[in-house]
């Protein structure tokens, strides 16, 4: 018995689009969850479903039902949802996404040189991600100068080339624009280009094709599979690309493409745009946003964060399926590698650092294996070593989000937030260059919460690390830690703010130091 | 009351996909025709949709009961399937391509010279419509050499760049590939790529870049809505690229993109594909099939069919509803105008020669307005009549499929297949390009059937017209018939061809001569 009444199915459509969409995908095709098409969940059948649903997998499906977020009878109405054709979700048109477009403070009104006496090339723009809000902090006083509010969950903030810019995007679709130089930091334009989105970039290209300075942006969008270009000092839509396509092995039609990841060259007037489902690279040429030149590159499925290497010429980028991390040339505009890796690399934009054995590498934390990854990444003066992985370092146990360092600094730091011991969540750990086949030290970065993410300040002598609280705790909502770097000492505490996680220092950001 | 037996959902189905997908679209999204969604069919109810099915409109729907098409009944079963959600198509996998892949004779079995005494560069490849073959004919001597079964309704052919290979595309999606260098020219190769197709175009770049002289091949299909780049020497199918997207105009998502015309640039690895419903002309590079470049060339909808410019530096491409010829530079790699014309441009490769008041022209014939309409191609010699519609020579009425010249003649010849007076319809003209104001001389070409579509011999001397038959009437199944070009005196009769459209000269074919 299958059957839904409107209420149950209006229900079940929301949860779903909100708690499950993100592993098995809106059109429940799978991806980093199994697929959960009528022809395999009626086969389940309700009861199985709904045990699923209640007690989760040791693959990664959440105990839902354990943790207290679904009762049965509404975990009953899930499983009987998932047995029925997944409903068509909403396309968006340009028209729609220009109705929600806002021009709060157009350009002319802003501040033709900064307005601030603070030092706003060292702020961090920190995601408060349970009340849809970045904080903008002083990097120099941790002082909070503002609390800007932006699309809920926001995934990540970037900087436009001269860091005046700063590009919030909330994993509903909104981004928002905040102007630096302004005395309070403040949301000067904002715009809904998707239903649920994970990435934007801007552009950073200024040459003989062109100064794209500050001049343009691009969002990623989960649902609808596309990406939108935008006027980057205005947020005005401009151009909506769609990412529909064959996948990169069978060939095979797919309704949903997300895009994942977005950098942009330091080189070229280019996006590296990457499409999960299909396991595609685009490079996208931006030099006429409104007739893009995009080469469509084969990687491997299903592509999800990465960075750049130390020279900025390669990017790297887990495909978590595949247990891959697929290397783009960016400057032959090629492949260059298919590295494998241990099960399920899930990196952010990752750490470069000199192992004193295999030279420059990147290292990236495992979702799935209890390590961290180095690939070495200097095919010229380290051959034997490049696009391998030559080194595993081990931690305590798997459930890593990130992992941070900085050329001047002489640690990799790592997270261990997924971990279900609490003690281990809220424990950080940091690996010295020189010794990296072991941990050097860990410690509980606080006494509640999970820690999760770090950024350096500008000069790259702190280290600021998130508490994730619970926002209805007052007292245990969350803090940012800031360590100095060089004795791996608490230097101060940024407290009470609600569920910071990322945080995206200006200098660093614009530059793309990690 | 639409409900329909599955015997009548599924006929009527499998009538819409033949005989109504072409101008309203497989998803009844409208192209030509106009939207059939439930949305519009609803509200007009059975006893509207039979009539307009039965009587046609002046618009241009054809009178599919006066005609004897369909009996009332038929006709009311389609009423009600339109009022239904339109089913959803299927898609198609490389893997399923493959599996319709035959490779007949390996390129190692085939000569490694002409193993023929012809001329085998002036041959004809004549698509004979209704019995899915093709005729190769000697334009030395008229000589049927070979019937090859092909695709069904084969809506072109076209030749690799030395011409030694003839691929041929049938609405069906069904690709053949034949030897002309064979004694008995013969299909060494056929694969399906699609289920509904209308273009297939080669590789003919050499260069710094590389040699892909008869390397590849590329199908544009309908549905689905992508195009597949194939092994020009074995038909494999190598790669499918969706042309999902949003339109050009009020960017929305279009699910159902048809790839129209592909052209070849004779000067860079390059396809020029038309994407019908979003307006976009792409301009992609071939040199690594396996990770195309694309560029997305906004023009406007809906296009269809184009030719080069006498220099082969421009493309222009009919752009259907919105009344415009897209002119692409494809040196420069973008939109050189878009310029106005009369009602329902509906070219062919169509015909370039020397107008005496305003240089070098590209004309046109009109589906929708009974006149040529000639575009300036010159923007150095002529600038003030370069990428403007510069003359109209009026004709006896609309209905003109095609018009064609060659650089050696004196005329250009029109048909004027879908005019309603049988007369008419097997009626052809020629214009004097000195005198091109007016008609110069017409006359009946049969006593029988439509007069369609002109082709030249390889030396520029002969005209030869299809008279297109009735395949079930013996004496009148279709017929062509050569002319001598200086004279345009009667010089040959190629009797006894079933249903003969268009045809295709292949040194013509190689060098995109018209």
């Amino acid at each position: 018995m299958t059957n839904l009444s409107e209420e149950e199915f209006l229900w079940a459509k929301q949860v779903y689009f909100e708690r499950c969409a993100g592993c098995h995908g809106t059109l429940r095709k799978g991806a980093t969850g199994p697929a959960l098409t009528p022809d395999r969940t009626t086969a389940m059948g309700t009861t199985a479903l709904s045990a699923i649903i209640f007690n989760g997998t040791p693959r990664g499906m959440p105990d839902w039902g354990k943790q207290g977020f679904f009762t049965p009878e509404q975990i009953d109405i899930l499983a009987r949802f998932l047995q029925q054709e997944p409903p068509a979700p909403p396309e968006m048109s340009l028209e729609q996404m220009k109705n929600s477009w806002r021009l709060l403070v157009s350009p002319a009104e802003r501040p033709g040189a900064p307005a601030t006496k603070r030092n706003w090339q060292n702020y961090f723009m920190v995601t408060l991600r349970d009340v849809g809000q970045v904080a903008v902090i002083d990097g120099d006083t941790y002082e909070v100068v503002s609390n800007v509010d932006t699309g809920y969950a926001v995934h990540i903030t970037r900087m436009s080339a001269t860091g005046r810019y700063a590009y919030v995007i909330g994993r509903d679709g909104k981004l928002a624009l905040v102007d630096l130089w302004m005395e309070t930091p403040t949301k000067v334009a904002e715009v809904q280009v998707c239903y649920d989105a994970r990435s934007v970039e801007v552009s950073k290209y200024e040459g003989p094709e062109g100064d794209f300075t500050d001049r343009l942006a691009v969002v990623g969008c989960y649902w609808p599979p596309h990406f939108v270009i935008l006027d980057g000092q205005t947020l005005e839509p401009m151009n909506i690309i769609s990412t529909h396509g064959y996948t990169v092995d069978t060939k095979e039609y797919h309704p949903e493409p997300r895009v994942t990841s977005i950098v942009v060259s330091h080189y070229k007037p280019e996006w590296i745009i990457n499409v999960k489902e299909i396991g595609q690279i685009w490079l996208v040429n931006y030099v006429d946003p409104f007739a893009p030149q995009i080469k469509m590159l084969r990687a491997a499925r299903y592509l999800h964060d990465g960075g750049w290497d130390a020279s900025r010429r390669y990017f790297l980028v887990a495909a978590s399926q595949s247990n891959k991390v697929a290397v783009v040339d960016a400057l032959e505009g090629k492949i260059a590698a298919l590295v494998d890796t241990p099960k399920i690399p899930h990196p952010g934009r990752e750490a470069n650092w000199i192992d004193p054995e295999f030279g420059p590498v990147w290292s990236s934390a495992h979702l799935g294996d209890p390590a961290i990854v180095s690939i070495g990444t200097d095919p010229e003066g380290h051959a034997e070593s490049a696009w391998k992985a030559v080194r595993v370092t081990p931690l305590p146990g798997a459930g890593s989000l990130f992992i941070k360092t900085h050329p001047n600094s002489q640690w990799i730091w790592v997270d261990m937030t997924l971990k279900p011991d609490p003690v281990l969540a809220r424990t950080i750990c940091v690996i010295a260059k020189q010794q990296p086949t072991e941990l050097y030290r860990c410690w509980e970065a606080s006494s509640y919460g999970r820690a999760v993410h770090f950024e350096y300040n500008a000069a790259g002598t702190e280290v600021w690390v998130s508490i994730w609280g619970d926002a209805s705790k007052p007292g245990q909502t969350g803090e940012i830690v800031v360590y100095d770097d060089a004795t791996l000492t608490e230097k101060a505490h940024i407290p009470n703010l609600i569920t910071p996680t990322g945080k995206f220092n200006v200098f660093n950001t614009v530059g793309d130091i990690y």
